[in-house]
């Protein structure tokens, strides 16, 4: 079939509303936010599906023409997972944002998979209920994009990844099929929960078109300090004594390393709430039950922590402007663009206990390497998540050899190249580097099973398997 | 290859140590827990392998023979998903009974999967940690049973099923590949995450050897109340109170229905907290983070629910033994040999809002079959999850026929017809009832993909593809 018949069949199946085709193409649709640019291809055509039936519709032909299929949410991905091949065709979320019921006895919001995670949340919210992802691209990025990504951000010590936030999908296979398990139940072990293939799976497996997304109950309290401390000895002290007296409530530990601290400041332009000459600083938060006897609790916390010689100064914040002004500064240490650029961005994860001696060794590794590196450190360190900018005076930036640098530390600590950002096509290369040759066959083995032609969003992630 | 040199090749090697068999085995292997006996096989040999290399070893000379391989730990299932096949080998886990990690910083513990459940909750809590699974056969059962099944238990609510409590997991597959995935953080997307492919499906996909198990904060208090309400409408209200003003410490809310709260009563031989007459029983806990104050706000919670005319009847527990007490009269819900023999017990999954309807129709559905059918109903309502004993005069019990009229309601309502207890050999027969058509071809290519050959756990959860 010639490429014009194919775009007719197309047509002819979606309807002209819902196709766009060649050189009509958005150009939009050529890439995500992901920095390093990944090379790109040209859409052959793009598809705005509103139903799983249109999914399968696209689907049926292009596995029967073997034509590749890219799945698209808000294009918020930071490791090229959405970036389309050549010829390939785009299956555009954005038009299925259909809430489709909130059931506040079950706790579950059933909803399309192109709705943006920020819809979500406030209609969560209007009913009473919580739902507990959180990330900066919410008014952006779809639910179905964070379901592909397994989604983390700022609450995952207490909530957990998107993964954990969703009982039942719709999902339409490689050939078509339509998969409908829309659980609604906490307790489902009726078989294999097959849903675990279309989550942080990326478009390889699958194409998700409904989720049943599971609420929580609102906290009733917030209370959060900025602490400083002596080094990473000291963090972790901290973190023992916050686990151990929050009793399950601590909500967010988020580390940053002085540098950063620094780097953050100037770019706001104001003093941070704690001064400099600390070895790092840490932001605690706790979401409970009861404002006055919480936060009585949190002081007393805080308290202890001086006396126990843990904490050198701290701020505990008496407000909600206290309490946004010490996220405005870890946030701050987010965006490279402002504190770090040009620089090389990493999301990786190492074993908590470790990570100081971990931050060391990258230091030191990219001193020896380039005399004038830079580089800043900062996390959600309970997590194991740490985010680190590099910034080496070589023009072009030699990505490539900082990245081996970095990964390279991060396969010593037994740690991961990917904690919540995704493979992509960005990280493909450096997938090995934490995790074993077996596994990576048995990643493939699933692919070929799934998608045994492999039109599903090629290349990213892991290679097919070869004959 | 005959018999005796297949067993040869066994005893050579494991070691004598760690083989028995035909006529040595231990008549224990042949079945597990389930009252409704499946029909079991008689194993060719018993294999107490000592690590992944060993049980690595009896899977590639198993799958060079094409000889079934049953996995057993405690033998504590419901589901008879342990139950032998003539002539397999049986991989017994007890040996491997390591606590090799306790990682109090990560807040993980790296466990063999022969270790009981009690086991792993002692070490937790000599860490200043809590595992928090919980089940009666917590003594008994292994690890790896608690994560080839899912296990759920008592702490759902809160803390999540087995599968939200493991990092990593070390696997053995179909060909004997050693997968080692030990991750230790709580953020990792390096590629698919495979661990999901071994839990909750009964040892038909692998073998898990070792895992890294998630450790969580101890909670610092606890508040139980017994209540008594008009009805199930009644029972919703009370969860939505609780929900929205516990604000996410709530962690059991247990809904007995009036006739098995009596039948309970009675089996103790002493007067339950709260006199009969109503319409539900429900027992509310709460986990905090500081005693005196939650008490006092889960007080105040209760004093509302009377105001609002939520609860008829309520008791606070003053003290452990009252607590205790509460529930013991739950647990003895759950212990149908003394309250209902002989009966068909279930554990089903239900949309919360509708399992009073649910309840209703299937009292009305089994008398009008039965006239005599006694039936009784309690269950982790907050969860979904509802356990249910039918006993009917006939003799002997017609098990299927009661089995279909409760499972055709469970469908007609979009529930589980496995909460917790998986499918085992039980319930496989019934899988249609909550599963679509494609979900189970799905799972049977996931099947054929990881086990070709049809040698784990054969006639367990899915049959194979068939040519």
């Amino acid at each position: 079939m010639a490429i014009s018949n194919f775009a007719e069949e197309l047509l002819a199946r979606i309807g002209p509303g819902g196709v766009r085709v060649g050189a009509d193409v958005d150009p939009r649709h050529r890439h995500d936010w992901t920095v390093e640019m990944p090379p790109d291809g040209a859409p052959l055509a793009v598809v705005y599906p509103r139903n799983a039936e249109e999914v399968s519709a696209v689907l049926r032909l292009c596995q029967a023409h073997r034509r590749p299929v890219v799945v698209q949410g808000g294009l918020t991905g930071l490791a090229g997972g959405a970036t389309p091949v050549d010829g390939c065709v785009v299956l555009s979320m954005e038009r299925m944002r259909a809430i489709e019921e909130v059931d506040t006895d079950a706790g579950t919001m059933t909803v399309q998979a192109g709705v943006t995670l920020q819809t979500v949340q406030e209609a969560a919210d209007a009913a009473g209920l919580l739902f507990p992802l959180d990330l900066g691209a919410r008014g952006s990025c779809l639910i179905g994009g964070n379901l592909s990504t397994n989604a983390g951000g700022n609450r995952v010590l207490r909530y957990g990844m998107m993964r954990d936030l969703v009982l039942g999908l719709e999902v339409v296979l490689a050939d078509g099929t339509v998969v409908t398990s829309l659980n609604k139940m906490l307790k489902n072990n009726a078989g294999y929960d097959l849903k675990h293939l279309f989550i942080g799976t990326e478009g390889t497996l699958g194409v998700v078109t409904r989720a049943v997304l599971r609420l929580h109950p609102k906290p009733r309290s917030v209370c959060t300090a900025l602490c400083a401390v002596a080094d990473y000895d000291a963090v972790l002290r901290l973190l023992r004594l916050a686990r151990e007296r929050l009793g399950g409530t601590l909500s967010a530990f988020e580390v940053m390393w002085p540098e950063v601290y620094r780097r953050a400041e100037a770019a706001l332009g104001r003093p941070a709430p704690l001064p400099h000459g600390h070895g790092a600083y840490v932001l605690v938060e706790a979401m409970g039950s009861d404002q006055a006897p919480d936060q009585e609790r949190f002081e007393a916390i805080l308290q202890r922590s001086f006396e126990d010689g843990i904490v050198a100064d701290a701020v505990l914040a008496q407000s909600g402007e206290q309490t946004a002004a010490f996220w405005t500064i870890r946030d701050t240490c987010g965006e490279f663009g402002r504190i770090i650029a040009p620089a090389v961005g990493f999301d990786v994860s190492i074993p908590v206990g470790r990570i100081g001696e971990f931050v060391t060794l990258c230091q030191d590794r990219l001193a020896a390497r380039w005399p004038d590196a830079e580089s800043v450190y900062f996390g959600h360190v309970a997590d194991g998540n740490i985010h680190i900018g590099v910034k080496v005076a070589e023009d072009p930036l030699p990505v490539h050899a900082i990245d081996v640098v970095v990964y390279e530390a991060v396969q010593e600590f037994h740690g991961s190249v990917s904690a919540e950002h995704g493979i992509g096509v960005l990280k493909k290369e450096f997938l090995p580097y934490s995790v074993s040759p077996e596994a990576i066959a048995l990643m493939r083995t699933v692919k070929a099973a799934l998608d045994p032609n492999g039109i599903l969003n090629p290349g990213k992630v892991v290679d097919p398997v070869t004959a």
